[in-house]
């Protein structure tokens, strides 16, 4: 919390940021465990369990300290809040449960904001990283809400995995399906990042396909570096001709040097 | 219904389009809600059913003369029921009643029709409010549908609403799935909608990977403004060689000025 | 038949299909008429059906004696035979019975393979149509192979059309899939003529989305002619300095002239 | 193994891969055949067994031998490492048996490393083949695990084909699916290749329709090629106004000379 106050807003909103980044990425593993550890131990002591749900509280305020120090910090406040929407609905509607755990999706999506470089091989690995993400917080979530329900399907860990899988590859099967609320609520996160994940596969592999095809059947345009050699070579053809305009020959509005006579 | 007569057709028809955006907005709201009211509520009094289902004629014919209005003032009637097919579909098949709803999928479609710009973010609001509207309005249909069938297993709003998410992201677990031809009707249209919807998420992303991709990796494109700068640069040195052609020098057929010499 | 001999072959080639092409189509429509009959009224007489048979047959040995016809007339045979592999393998396969309707196919095929004009509206009409025409042969071939199999569960053609929509869609409920061999394999046809629609839709889509984007947020990219426009201005310029040098100023390796004092 | 020493190491690595070419491949059909007989034979004699089991192992222990000599031959092992992660993968992973069959794929994907053309056409018949050959392997791996499993529901190689068509095309209807973990984790594998072939197909189609609708529509855009015509114009026209100049007219920045008066 040592952030110096002299500094100009938007350099301290960066600097806590910067200082944050490790702290937060931890605790989110943390709830990530802390959530995951009394859906997948059902027999877990009572003792334990309260210390589970004691730590998630805990870290969810840790979170929302950290949102409101970056509003604080941010320098045009609406617009702070117009961008992280995602990241105040994960803050504010915890108030149901497995919701709470796609925090984690977030950790990773701001991971790849702060990414200076966008090759599409990073790209490619921050989809995969989240794909797995939401696949198994996914899986932890439906665990949660299905296990005790009439008449459900999906009552072990093996089961909520594979149907998240058979879920977000849209294949759906059908052998296992939720049967409840706020099991269905997960399942729509689950199509969508299906749908979005095929998207970005298939927008890859087309932009790929097209560079392949491309940079051998077609010659290269044109650049604005070629363009800005053929300007130089015509601006020393004008000093050729008119020794005197010496300087850049790149205005060609200034009439009152081109009105003189060439030789 | 005061549009001025001494003015041009197009203008006529572009007033009655501003005229009649908001109430025909609000009719289509009016619309969902007296289609959604007897299917959701299926031990309503038969008083307000009649109600119900009076509101939904007399919207039917308000929409209607909206149509035929706008078809006497468009300047070219032929164009105008080619380019609204799906508009004049919508209201000559309400003898089938579920695809009466579907009235609300074409406002929506109008409002991003008449939207002026169609940057990438504002198209994906349409598409969004369009899936959902389209979710929604399937889910009824397809509920008022099969409800009474015999062996039909879509028999809640929370299965419709379930089912049509399944099948919009064509998901298809077949835990609830549609037995009659009218369900099956509609059922095909979300299936469309689906494809729709994947191909445009698809399209998206594949555009936005390009974007990121090609701003990075290369170099930027020459513009026909980088050509122009090059062309009043050469016009700039003809005018040196020859300060009597002050005119533009756009012209290289000009041979008569050519041929004079340069000093 | 009376195809003028004195004529070079690609020209009789090209008159033969302009003269087949109308009964080639009469031919096809009659071939899924013949073979849907029997398959959507099971209990029709035998007379009846052995006269489907036969005009079925009839049919098919005239596909054949237009296949061998174009053959002869055309100049490079390997090159026709490669060009026409599946129109080969749908006439020769016809042992199999539900395959020799993929005919039709075929017929929608060659239609989009004769149009002058590739206009994106155009594409999406033969795409909807091939699809058509897809989704109804599978259903008939489907069930002409299901209706009587052990445990089978496509058994009337209101089924065969759901089913067929289900797959060709991926989204595959299940409430309804083959369980014979022959059914199997009308359903991989299905199935891959179903990722390819999703490619074309998804394709267009991006298409569509990509000139929308880039038609307003960027500058149009040079183009050739504005290249040459350049090059005329540059060629006058040349002129002017050396009104004897007055033949095109397209080659720049003539030195000759180059060389001579400009003034 | 008459590998010349006295080469260079980049060609030895070369010509390695060109001696092994074909003896890897002929020892990948033996690889599948050996893996596939004893499941499509239950009832195959231990003896027969065995020998299958023996032959799996020696081909791998070759396997492994190229693999070896391969990262010796390397320049850069660290990068031969890093750009081979899969066939390394394959080559220690196959402790779980189904997994082994999966170097088949690689020998494809190396085919495919080698072309020197990437065509689209070519690069449709390798995606073809793989997708082909990961079907089969699938249905292969699948059986071998489900067959004696409690409860499964995929007892026959008809049953599993049909199941790896399914998946793969993610129509996923249900009537057959995995219950084993090994089972699960083949169909992961098929539905990613799913997913993939999927994008191909998309990314192809979206490239093709794009060549298609800007091939007509757009004038074609200036290339290097025509820029660099245009410098050598304007190289020309500075020799003609200073003859002395006669070398390359490439550097703008020769301002000596283009101080000197034109005439």
């Amino acid at each position: 919390m040592q952030v110096r106050t002299d500094a100009i807003p938007a350099d301290r909103a960066t600097r806590w940021e910067r200082l944050t980044a490790l702290p937060l990425t931890f605790l989110s593993v943390m709830f990530l465990v802390v959530y995951a550890v009394p859906i997948l131990r059902p027999d877990l002591p009572d003792s334990w369990r309260a210390a589970c749900e004691a730590t998630t509280v805990l870290i969810w305020l840790l979170f929302w300290v950290d949102f409101v120090t970056r509003l604080i910090l941010a320098g045009e406040r609406r617009r702070f809040l117009r961008d992280h929407l995602f990241d105040l609905a994960v803050l504010v509607l915890p108030m149901l449960r497995p919701l709470r755990a796609l925090r984690l999706v977030t950790v990773v999506l701001n991971l790849s904001r702060r990414a200076e470089s966008w090759a599409r091989g990073r790209l490619a690995v921050y989809v995969g990283a989240t794909t797995m993400l939401l696949v198994l917080v996914s899986a932890l979530a439906v665990l949660d809400a299905e296990r005790s329900a009439t008449d459900s399907n999906i009552t072990s860990f093996d089961d909520a995995m594979w149907w998240a899988t058979v879920t977000i590859t849209t294949v759906g099967y059908g052998d296992h399906f939720p049967v409840t609320a706020t099991g269905r609520f997960v399942a729509l996160g689950l199509m969508i990042g299906g749908i979005g994940l095929i998207g970005f596969v298939t927008g890859s592999l087309a932009t790929w396909i097209v560079d392949r095809v491309s940079e051998k059947g077609r010659a290269a345009a044109a650049t604005v570096d070629d363009i800005a050699a053929l300007r130089a070579e015509i601006a020393a053809l004008r000093r050729q001709l008119d020794p005197q305009a010496s300087t850049t020959g790149d205005d060609p509005d200034r009439r009152d040097h081109a009105d003189q006579p060439a030789g």
